[in-house]
């Protein structure tokens, strides 16, 4: 797995489960998975040597980010080396723009889009499609980053006033007035076996995911299935391998999808626990092309609350409080170093009623961040 | 934590999720838990250097078996180590006969037992309890090692013609005509908080574990509150801080101890799925003097079956049929070289019978040993 964050960590503890060999490729020996895997790469994701030297004597290259330049993908490739998912699928998670034309092509609901170039050219999709406009980098953004809901031309000439890294461009597109957001998740093999997960809620704080429920609350069957059928047909269409995760918002008409990640993904930490085989399981099973395991919820409710960096620097010890307060709850800590608004963790709390587990998660995620000291 | 196995292994998936910094001492590069975590020192738990300079920074030493020589472990308190279970609690998972004179003093019901010098000794024993007489040795057994049953002077002096090794005798027990065995485990921690898990019935095939079934099938309350009871004596009694395994029989007449370990065990592996709070956490919370967590069962039934090597070399291609045939099934394998009769892991099953249950883990089980190819 190439990058070392979280992801690949949590994946790592799978792997074990597995019996599977899993080596990792991580920028610094600091990073979460290379803090706990034996077979630890030091490197970058964009130096090539780096990255094929790391390949040699893998049976499958899969990602914990999608920040790997094509051309190293390609290489790769090249080298008979199965990269899954593939860096034709993966360019869609790599760029907004070629996302929104190639969900546009399959018929995925999606807000109005469209390239941009300048502030004028902001004003005019405004003109056709209102203030405010959301305007989005191509290609780098995540967690929030490289997204700015701008209302006027002023603010769009001050946003675009930042020159773009590398070959991203300017997408503009419609605010979308949600009522909630959503995420479907689908696991698919290389032979196109696809498996897909109950459609989850997510809440959002400053564009980074705070809180997953599982299964949505009060989600109607015919939404939910929509939500899975479209995740379904992005993975088949878009000959993703491995998980993907469809973040969509939920209108008053409907559902449009917001974002793409071809990797397991923040909105499917519940599944550790609350699903019989968890994303990061079935992310492996399906690079692999094993048959897919089960991802029904075990439970009538699962809640996950991230635990965010604040203001105590050490996490340890809040394990006396969280762990007597509630001795159901999980807690995952990624040993990352603590920074204010840092993802460094998450708990996760089965059940059968969401907002009691809410509040349970987000007590514990909060005495954690320092938030609370009670 | 000294030794490499399954158990470290284990233990080190759920270290990792607590964001827990852990450290394995492994006999070999080759060993289960060697091949998976990132802090590895190679050493044998019998050499007192290695032992010293592993343990070097570790706020707690903790064990994946019973075989670490009590000199060692004293050496390690005396230069401050929180050593967990402490070398006179552990002496009683070192040495039966240890055992069975200290759960005499508290009360706990065992077979009647006695050391013995000589075959003319089992044969005044067998004069009192009648044949089979189960024969010992004190130290060094298990998975069925160092356990005969005879059934005359003549097979008890063959076996005895065996010198014992080190500081090993015999002992000579009763033999219990059960109706079926069961595993009582608990959690102990430093300051005595203690959680007890479901009893679960246990099978044994050549005195190894094979199949659980958690909770025991058909147990009244009675027994298994007694069960509980007794296992949380004993952790209390013996000192006893991280997971202790109580075996018992069951008998027409009730319950008496078999075995002890202090440790994770192998009829405790249903919990990683099966419990909200496995025992590999719960070891590390009580080693750690962290709250415990809640022991109890996910589901009416989970079942464990254990992968025992057999003719097939390889296990990874087994995955294609049993996860095809069962979306639901957990596998675990542990990275060890396959052996006849080795264990090499094991599956766990949740649901609501125990037998439809036991049939799939069974399936699935006999398919990775070779022993069906259907």
């Amino acid at each position: 797995m190439i990058g070392g964050g979280q992801l690949a960590r949590m994946t790592a503890e799978a792997a074990t489960a597995l019996g599977i060999g899993f080596r990792v490729l991580a920028a610094s020996p600091g990073d979460p998975a290379a803090l706990v895997v034996h077979d630890v790469h030091i490197g970058d994701h964009d130096d090539p040597e780096a990255v094929l030297a790391f390949a040699e004597g893998c049976d499958v290259v899969t990602f914990d980010h999608e920040h790997v330049p094509t051309p190293i993908l390609e290489a790769l490739v090249a080298r008979g080396i199965a990269v899954r998912p593939g860096p034709r699928a993966l360019a869609h998670a790599q760029d907004k723009l070629h996302m929104r034309a190639a969900l546009t092509a399959i018929n995925v609901p999606c807000p109005a889009w469209q390239q941009v170039q300048s502030a004028a050219e902001v004003e005019l999709f405004a003109a056709s499609h209102g203030w405010p406009v959301v305007l989005k980098t191509s290609r780098g953004g995540y967690d929030g980053r490289g997204v700015w809901v701008v209302r006027s031309v002023v603010e769009a000439t001050g946003v675009m006033g930042t020159p773009l890294a590398g070959d991203s461009r300017w997408l503009a597109e419609q605010f979308v007035p949600f009522t909630r957001e959503l995420s479907a998740q689908v696991a698919r093999s290389p032979h196109g076996q696809a498996v897909a997960y109950p459609v989850v809620q997510t809440t959002q704080i400053d564009g980074i995911c705070a809180e997953v429920v599982a299964p949505a609350v009060g989600l109607s069957e015919d939404l939910a299935l929509s939500a899975q059928e479209i995740a379904l047909r992005i993975a088949r269409d878009l000959d993703v391998v491995g998980m993907l995760a469809v973040e969509l918002f939920q209108t008053a008409d409907g559902l449009v999808v917001n974002e793409l990640a071809m990797r397991p993904h923040n909105s499917g930490h519940w599944s550790i626990e609350g699903a019989v085989t968890s994303q990061f399981e079935n992310h492996l099973r399906a690079v692999l092309d094993l048959p897919l395991g089960d991802p029904s919820v075990r439970a009538p409710s699962v809640v996950m609350v991230n635990i965010l960096g604040g203001s105590v620097g050490e996490l340890y010890s809040a394990y006396r409080h969280v762990f007597a307060r509630d001795a159901e709850i999980k807690v995952h800590l990624y040993g990352k170093e603590v920074r204010p608004g840092r993802k460094v963790g998450h708990v996760t709390v089965l059940g059968d009623d969401a907002d009691a587990l809410l509040a349970r998660g987000r007590h514990a995620a909060d005495y954690f961040s320092g938030a609370i000291d009670e």
